[in-house]
């Protein structure tokens, strides 16, 4: 286990904190870490294709400015070293590997579209290491995804500055002028970014949150094993993942709250960044 | 009209506070005002049967920290005179006389249950009146409603101090504790409580959201006329107005946030009071 000589903490944004790395397992994850040093860490799990930068750090410094906050590189992904596995199980493991090279006995997740999948996967599987569990624009086992429609789509539209636009806002023009501002925070940073994922993170990728999809779970055993408290959020016109899963998953937790946002896509969470943090204290700090 | 000589206001809470009396067009209205003088006034409206005693305190007195709140009764109920409407159209038109002889000219409203309803006819019909919408476990036009069924079977538990406990509250022994919890708040109020209503109020009260619901809506025409920012709450076990109904109208609104509450009856609200008012808050603020 091999910490970067880097230590500073409290202050920092995400735009402005040094990227860290630790490694055990045969993989050096890169993270940041913001926040009090302090108080349950909050672990962030990205959505498919991300990396630490494509976090809004209007949501992260906001989420921080209370409680640690860890953003990361599961493995294979961004300057994370190691193979993206195609399926949701190994990268539960992997990323309860990198908590553990962290030294932390208990974490909050909050885990977006795919990563809400593995954050599913850890809290179900891992139920002491798991205190609360956020779940933001995802399908559980057997749900409802338009994955590569939705992307063959965005990627066709060639005047989009960028495949989010149409990924994650709804076309209504406050929708897609909080896309704009969305964008603009997260390219903020100008030094030491993360990298960008290529068809080695994403081809895997996208075969884990299809096979996730794809295949039933009878009696949501794995819902039902899922005793943390959670919250989960969903944006009224989510085409990727629909907010039809959201209210699946709502039936079948027994400790859940859903919020729904208006007029928004799969990044619900970063056009209603305000009101989705306020949401995400009020139940973490319940 | 009429308003009583009792004018002071600000600290006062719905246990402590006086209650007032206003009268206009043949009907003086008793109610209460919480809450700093200025800022746009939330105005309660009450569920079947339910009258100024029978909010909650912890609620109404924490969104009175920072805004006036305003808690009253409709035509015929509690201590108001005039006949209580078997219509909703009507218990509107009453509650619209209520606010204009305030002198009020913008308010934010929130509405539980058959109050929902009345909301819902309020902002729909009186667009600039309304600032913004606070919607309860309640049920559109046209809704589904259980409410002779829950009520038969409220009142053959009679184990149970309290009608509004299997009402309002689940079968848990967490859901009941709030329960009774939220029954010793809406008792602590010793003198100059309202009175209790009767069958001249209930019969049609009940008359009037059965009605509601057996009406239907074609095209939801009545939730696409209301523009407002909305908010709307449910428990996910609530037996009387399910949260389907919620869900429901999230798709029809244009403007809305949803958020559905864990192991939660009619009662949600009061249940999980300190979340609501932090999401009632934030609704409100933004």
């Amino acid at each position: 286990m091999i910490e970067s000589a880097i230590t500073s903490q409290g202050t920092t944004t995400l735009e402005t904190s040094p990227t860290r790395y630790i490694e055990g397992r045969g993989i050096r994850f890169a993270y940041r870490r913001l926040g009090p040093s302090s108080g349950t860490p909050l672990v962030l799990l990205q959505h498919f294709s991300g990396n630490i930068d494509a976090w809004d750090p209007a949501v992260v410094n906001a989420l921080a400015s209370d409680r640690p906050v860890i953003a990361f590189d599961n493995a294979g992904v961004g300057r994370s070293t190691g193979q993206t596995p195609d399926n949701i199980a190994a990268m539960a493991r992997d990323a309860v590997d990198f908590i553990n090279l962290l030294g932390l006995s208990e974490v909050d997740l909050l885990g977006f579209s795919l990563g809400g999948c593995v954050a599913q996967e850890i809290a179900a599987e891992h139920g002491r290491l798991v205190r609360k569990l956020i779940l933001v624009g995802t399908a559980p086992k057997g749900g409802e995804e338009h994955l590569l429609a939705v992307l063959h789509e965005a990627f066709s539209q060639t005047d989009a500055p960028d495949p989010r636009l149409p990924l994650f806002f709804t076309k209504s023009s406050a929708s897609q002028a909080s896309g704009l501002a969305f964008l603009k925070r997260t390219k903020l940073r100008k030094d030491d970014r993360d990298t960008d994922n290529g068809s080695a993170v994403t081809d895997p990728q996208a075969k884990a949150l299809i096979t996730w999809c794809a295949t039933p779970d009878p009696g949501d055993t794995m819902l039902r094993a899922i005793r943390q408290p959670t919250f989960m959020a969903s944006g009224s016109d989510d085409t990727m993942l629909r907010a039809n899963n959201a209210c699946a998953m709502f039936k079948a937790l027994s400790n859940a709250y859903l919020v729904l946002y208006p007029d928004s896509g799969h990044g619900a969470l970063f056009q209603h960044h305000k009101t989705f943090v306020s949401h995400v204290r009020t139940f973490l700090e319940a």
